[in-house]
């Protein structure tokens, strides 16, 4: 079995981040399956930039797949991201160091449901890790990024499938978990990503979608690229 | 806050399993909030029982809301309830104390991704547990029935969510887990649990749905009711 080419499903978001993730598991030699979440969120622009970037290149392989799963946590409501009352935050990122305040725009519960189906199509398509560009350092205060979450997540998902009864349980991996937003754009250009395919803004502008420029994700990534030293290829509405 | 009634998100498959924990949670005085899946199981009936059991009383309380999400577990395929190229297997309990054989009815990551929903819905709705039928005596073939898993879940989900890191988690209860199909049926029956409105069977009959009487869930049930010494309400095929 050592020989046999290992296969990886890749949660893509369309942002920057799994953008990367997806890189990494292309460069570690994985057949990539993508999964993306179209869960209600107001930012229909994301899913178009999902599929970009699952159809781009990086380091010249690409992903075998790319599915799109419709979840309805916006039956449930609860957050900015999917609840039209309320309002996406400018400017909300803690600036005193606050690493526990918890955004509005966290959704509940929303790591672990993308896991979990990340876990259920590893199960069933045979992969043998599942991929998350979750990263403690920029958002820590989403309870769901941090790695003593993930790690709580391998330990429950090397009990709940069939393969971890066998054991040979599916591998959760979150390769930036540590990284920067400046290492993580240096880490996905040494590794051919093509960062202009990718969307992190909250909240597009127009029929393009072109990055506000504003919110705080796109805050985050433009001084990303700054201390990167990598230039950035965001479209910025107004420019 | 102790004075605060408390509110429970229940799991409802609308078999004889989580009709018990509905009647357990009512019992113990939360108001609760009943979810049930529609995961494209070929079993239409079952979400036909999950809405009759949610209404019904049990004990002189019944649920406070019922919802049912759609999930797309059936765009991944790979079990028999689920896909229609697998046939539901008859008599394929092991009969000779095979506990870790895992049945072809397994759904890759079921418990796992009703969970997160529960969670997620308890979040939004400021439950205080998320109860869940599981079951590890008559169906230990499967993974995520098991106490270990219950109990990871819960560590996982201490670490998920904004309650957990406010040190409010969502419990995760799994009150049957112990117990014998037939010291469920007499719990329920204690408890003023209506099994007539329940489905069990994986294969009902007719445009009714009537109990087929042959599939594994169906004899598991017979014989809990003969054990317990209950009068068996199904209303079996042919009879």
């Amino acid at each position: 079995m050592t020989n046999a080419p290992q296969s990886a499903v890749v949660l893509l978001s369309g942002g920057l981040d799994s953008a990367t993730v997806l890189a990494v598991a292309l460069g570690e030699g994985f057949a990539c399956h993508c999964l993306s979440f179209d869960y209600g969120q107001k930012n229909r622009h994301e899913l178009a930039a999902a599929a970009r970037v699952a159809a781009a290149p990086a380091g010249g392989r690409r992903a075998d797949s790319h599915r799109v799963v419709r979840i309805f946590l916006d039956a449930f409501g609860g957050s900015a991201m999917t609840e039209s009352g309320i309002a996406v935050p400018k400017n909300a990122v803690p600036e005193n160091g606050e690493a526990n305040a918890i955004p509005v725009t966290y959704v509940p519960a929303r790591n672990t449901i993308f896991l979990s189906y990340g876990l259920a199509l590893a199960e069933v398509v045979e992969a043998d890790a599942v991929f998350i560009g979750v990263n403690s350092v920029d958002y820590s205060g989403y309870p769901d990024c941090r790695p003593e979450f993930i790690a709580a997540y391998q330990a429950m998902a090397n009990l709940a499938t069939k393969r971890g009864v066998e054991g040979n349980p599916v591998a959760v991996r979150a390769p930036l978990q540590t990284l920067s937003k400046s290492a993580i754009i240096q880490l996905g250009t040494r590794l051919g990503v093509d960062y202009g395919q990718t969307l992190t803004c909250y909240d597009p502008v127009g029929a393009e979608g072109l990055a506000c420029g504003e919110c705080d994700a796109c805050r985050l990534r433009r001084q990303g690229f700054a201390e990167a030293g990598v230039a950035d290829p965001t479209r910025y509405a107004g420019q």
